[in-house]
């Protein structure tokens, strides 16, 4: 019999829960059959939603928290006082060893925090890296980090250029993943002063596939798998992905709408672009695992649907088989041993 | 009668020079008849390209350079090795006060470093910034800096939204131009070390019309006119916003020939998405100043091609008709004075 993946699942987070989230949930449930999931949240809320779908109730228990955590909420305070939020008591699943696996729509920032401080970090690893997957012309790149701590040190990004590399082999399932960091020319000279002093470090770390420099205007192309950056530059390249996409994808719609002519070429065009966009819709890809803590959070979009919770949930379990964490932890230990 | 406004050109700078170049100041001249030119280049490849055109020839002066700064040469050396080049014959033209301004599609290290050099400082800018415009949906907005010099201090930054906001009012046109400060998230507590430093600075400066943070995903609807940020984050944006857009567009395109129904439908669209994807073809808005400076330099795109250089030539003469300069000069000594 296949190993069980336990994975516990924030029932209100997000601005479509609960409903969304369980309806993921029990789509998550008939697509894995190894799959074991704690639905965290209001009870009668989570209950009703349930009551809409046919499911294996053997495989699906409800863990009630009163509390939910608000997007505005200052995280470290939330996280602090809600100690009945579905994050806190999902996290703390996971931290006793109920749960493999968090999953939250909410607070980016609150689930960041709880990360750190409920699950806590693997040992040795300096700072947990949030690393969104992004669609690029030759599939998906890792851009890592883009949390919320900002003004990383350079053995920071050395660690996340490790983890990154070992989430996107067998997670993704991507050989040898190309390492590059972000910068702003090809030089090695070139750059600010963390990534100066990054440069020749990732460049002699043996245990990834370093490419050097990544312009911005080639991620999109899908240069490097594992574009490491500090969290700062990581959520602007981010968000600016997005925000360009939507507005570039908007403008194109309106273009279309224009004129009678081009309003029948649209209808004609219709399902090819449908296809080509949806390469670039961020659901596809599942959310953004924490990575190098003592079991795993995935944070996904605050506006997430059924369909990004169930392919983050399935995106669990391969990080449970694969044994993600325990080789996170021996490259890290390797690295420790290493500089006594 | 009009005040004269004398550009001296680069006439070798960047991949399609010197056909592209002499192309858009033939163009240039015609356009807008308070303009005097000066081409500095190789004087027989010059004249080989004039002699295809009809032009007055009382406001165009070739001015010999016989030196050619390549793209890939580390800048500092270059201005320093090659006296005779059209950049530094050129940018000499502005110091001595012969031209009002200088224009370059060629190497942008070579243009900053040739500006800060050759061209000079006003009196009390601690550091000249390079300020690109792009399009937004709302028209487009001033990002700066995006120059070669990173990890700027808060005071830079004040600087920059200073100069920014005149450039935007009396080149542009923006009335009361807003200025927002690249950020992480829109609290004020949010960002980076250099960013909660910048912010409470750029809240007090009273002569600039200061809305808060602006995350990179609001960039693109225009949000605000003039956008702070470091270089280094500057160069991710600019660089990323003409990565996504050209990855996006192909892919768009491709998906129309995927199939013969969409392959129709393209042919009906092709009219009104041209005309939409115009207005994200930065060729259109001219090059990009480097602020600060005595006298003008403007950075071109590398591909520039006769358009976007006369687009360019014709805002110097708006830059100088507005006084842009004396403008800076003012802001700035308000500043010191403020402070003494």
């Amino acid at each position: 019999m296949a190993e069980i993946t336990k994975v516990a699942l924030d029932a209100m987070g997000g601005d479509n829960a609960p409903a969304e989230i369980v309806k993921g949930a029990v789509d998550a449930l008939s697509r894995e059959k190894s799959l074991y999931l704690f639905l965290v949240g209001r009870e009668d809320a989570v209950k009703s939603e349930l009551s809409k779908y046919d499911y294996d109730k053997e495989r699906l228990e409800i863990v009630p928290a009163s509390e939910v955590i608000e997007m505005a909420e200052p995280p470290v305070n939330a996280i602090r006082r809600k100690k009945d939020s579905s994050i806190v008591v999902g996290m703390k699943l996971v931290r006793e060893g109920k749960a493999d696996a968090f999953v939250s729509a909410g607070s980016t920032g609150a689930v960041l925090v709880g990360g750190q401080v409920i699950v806590g970090r693997i040992k040795g690893v300096e700072r947990p890296p949030l690393a969104p997957l992004f669609p690029t012309e030759n599939g998906v790149s890792l851009l890592i980090d883009c949390g919320a701590n900002v003004d990383a040190r350079p053995s920071h990004l050395v660690q996340f250029a490790k983890m990154g590399s070992i989430y996107m082999e067998h997670v993704v399932g991507v050989k040898d993943p190309k390492v590059g960091i972000v910068n702003i020319g090809a030089e090695e000279e070139k750059g600010n002063a963390l990534v100066k002093e990054t440069f020749p470090l990732l460049k002699a770390e043996k245990s990834i596939h370093f490419i050097g420099s990544v312009e911005a205007r080639d991620i999109p192309r899908g240069t490097a798998d594992v574009i490491v950056c500090e969290a700062f530059a990581g959520n602007i390249i981010l968000k600016l992905f997005e925000g360009v996409g939507k507005t570039l994808i908007s403008e194109v719609k309106k273009g279309m709408m224009s004129s009678f002519r081009s309003k029948i070429g649209a209808l004609l065009v219709k399902p090819a672009l449908k296809s080509t966009l949806k390469k670039f819709d961020t659901a596809e890809y599942g959310g953004a695992p924490l990575l190098g803590l003592n079991g795993l959070v995935v944070k996904t979009h605050g506006s997430s649907k059924a369909k990004e919770i169930s392919n983050t949930i399935v995106q669990c379990v391969t990080f449970k088989k694969q044994k993600i964490n325990e080789k996170i932890r021996e490259s890290i230990q390797a690295e420790a041993a290493a500089e006594e």
